[in-house]
């Protein structure tokens, strides 16, 4: 099984996987459960494209120049300021006789893990990219390993939607499998309901038969929100303030989903679950110690997940509801084009 | 259900939950749902005696004194710099009619919330307290909220080590709970298994019914642990290798406990369950991020749970598990001797 991470592409220091390491072996000749990908398109992760611009005072040339020299040095797009990558997409080249993704020569595709552990070498100098922008248009080639993912890009959308979906398609999947193992009736609260991952959240549970409530930081949240008919619920309030969260929304759900992307909405969301619930934490900004001794201190037998961005399914799960639920599809639109 | 979480004994800020408040109202009446405990010992978190301790440079009566101003100023012994508290000893005094605690007037117990959050009132200046030990005799009352826990001392058991591992006693409850969700055969690998959580959780999976794995850090820890017959297997590793951990445990486990308290030990915890299995991280050094994106980058299929120190039952379940299992308890006295 260690073959199939990538420990054979470490190359320093050696025995740390791929993630961790700070260089790899980028050489384009795969294993035997490996893929290439002839790549198209990095998208760099916005952390890492903000650090970077800002650090050059906004001078593309001088952006382009620094990830390229990342790139060259570590054999991968990782950032070693933020300690982020991106991902990236691109045509499958060859597929090794032993890689179990299932992937086909000419697929186009997207990686959904991250740069930051994804062998990769550009050609091309990045010449068509003016280093204004975290698209960035490349030729080279990338490695995926065995345990790797990857999600063909669907025909009937556009890539950056589809890249979208893709990035957050972890938590549907997760509230899916979640809100259907416990029996009816199953209340699914998620906390940021209006943003990428709450709506599709949202729309994963009530495809699982579950009645949802959703918090939302503003009245325009809630008015770009209600039409959609996502929420059977939705209430204005603070995620970070507890007992206005609970409040708000009234009874405690079965399950709730954390979508929030600021720090200290761990206890609105224990106070918010039932007992025998299960919060999901979705957000990054999630605090490991204040959500285990918030539930200790409020004595709540609650299951508290960390959001798995990997679920089997995940990609094509999301992807299918963005086409069966129009609404969603809207929503994600709207903030594709800047609302 | 708010009023029973102690939202009526904060002073300052209002609105926000009794640990998150700079003050609480520590009055001696107590409202429907609440218990009065007669204190006899504080027991501080080593982490805030550390701070104290070594600001003042180990001058008892300065730590004695910064530990009443703080407990007068706060209305809880809630170290401002640490953000830590501790638990505390005493007598039941009198119960609310509406208190859900099950206690009753006489009952010796320690409190299983933490002192961040529980009023509290000293009225014998501490004057039994040399200030050079987290051991400290008080004489005062404390306040349990509706939604606290308490547990009641054994008659059986010294209070030293009843409280040893009430510290501890969420990671036997759990682990027993998430092993008993699998179907046979389950395996259960503990990181940091000759430690108190560790050796409890190696105890309940056994009694579970599970086959048991420990990864321990030294041959030491293996010598200390073998004799006990908790782990069916032991691997000395360091558990923030990854690579070395999945290879010391050879296959994955149903069941993943991380015991050890030090930062890195994620994607080694990750790397060690099968698809499907579960991780629980009851570390308090846990990195959210590093779980999160761990799992991602790894493709791994696991259900990740922050481990929630509250399970109904739980202090009974691991005294009880003391009590059968003298194994463990010869490892909590060789601690609490100093070994």
């Amino acid at each position: 099984m260690t073959g199939s991470v990538g420990l054979a592409r470490v190359v320093e220091p050696p025995g740390v996987l791929p993630q961790a390491a700070w260089r790899l072996d980028a050489r384009p000749e795969i294993a035997a459960d490996e893929v290439r990908i002839r790549v198209e398109r990095l998208n760099l992760d916005a952390a890492s494209f903000r650090q970077l611009s800002g650090k050059h005072g906004g001078d593309g040339a001088a952006v382009r120049a620094e990830v390229l020299e990342i790139i060259g040095t570590r054999g991968k797009m990782h950032n070693p300021v933020t300690g982020s990558g991106g991902m990236l997409i691109g045509v499958v080249d060859e597929v090794g006789p032993a890689s179990p993704l299932g992937l086909e020569p000419g697929d186009r595709v997207a990686t959904l893990v991250s740069l930051t552990l994804t062998p990769l070498a550009i050609t091309d100098r990045l010449a068509g990219w003016d280093g204004s922008s975290e698209q960035v248009p490349a030729a080279g080639h990338a490695i995926l390993f065995g345990r790797s993912v990857a999600a063909v890009l669907p025909d009937d959308l556009p890539p950056e939607l589809a890249l979208a979906v893709f990035d957050v398609c972890g938590a549907p999947a997760l509230t899916d499998r979640v809100a259907r193992s416990y029996p009816a009736p199953v209340t699914v609260a998620v906390l940021g309901g209006a943003g990428k991952s709450g709506s599709l959240a949202l729309a994963a549970a009530k495809r699982a038969g579950a009645r949802t409530a959703a918090v939302v930081v503003s009245d325009q949240e809630r008015a770009a929100l209600h039409p959609t008919g996502l929420a059977d619920r939705i209430a204005v309030a603070d995620a970070r303030d507890p007992v206005a969260v609970a409040e708000a929304l009234g009874e405690p759900a079965t399950v709730t989903v954390v979508c929030v992307d600021v720090p200290g909405c761990e206890h609105g969301a224990i106070l918010s679950t039932a007992p025998g619930g299960t919060v999901i934490f979705f957000s990054m900004a999630t605090s490991f110690a204040a959500a285990a001794l918030g539930a200790e201190g409020l004595a709540a037998d609650v299951t508290m997940l960390v959001g798995n961005g990997y679920v089997p399914g995940h990609a094509d799960f999301a992807v299918d509801l963005l086409r069966r639920v129009p609404a969603v599809r809207a929503l994600f639109e709207a903030r594709l084009a800047g609302h």
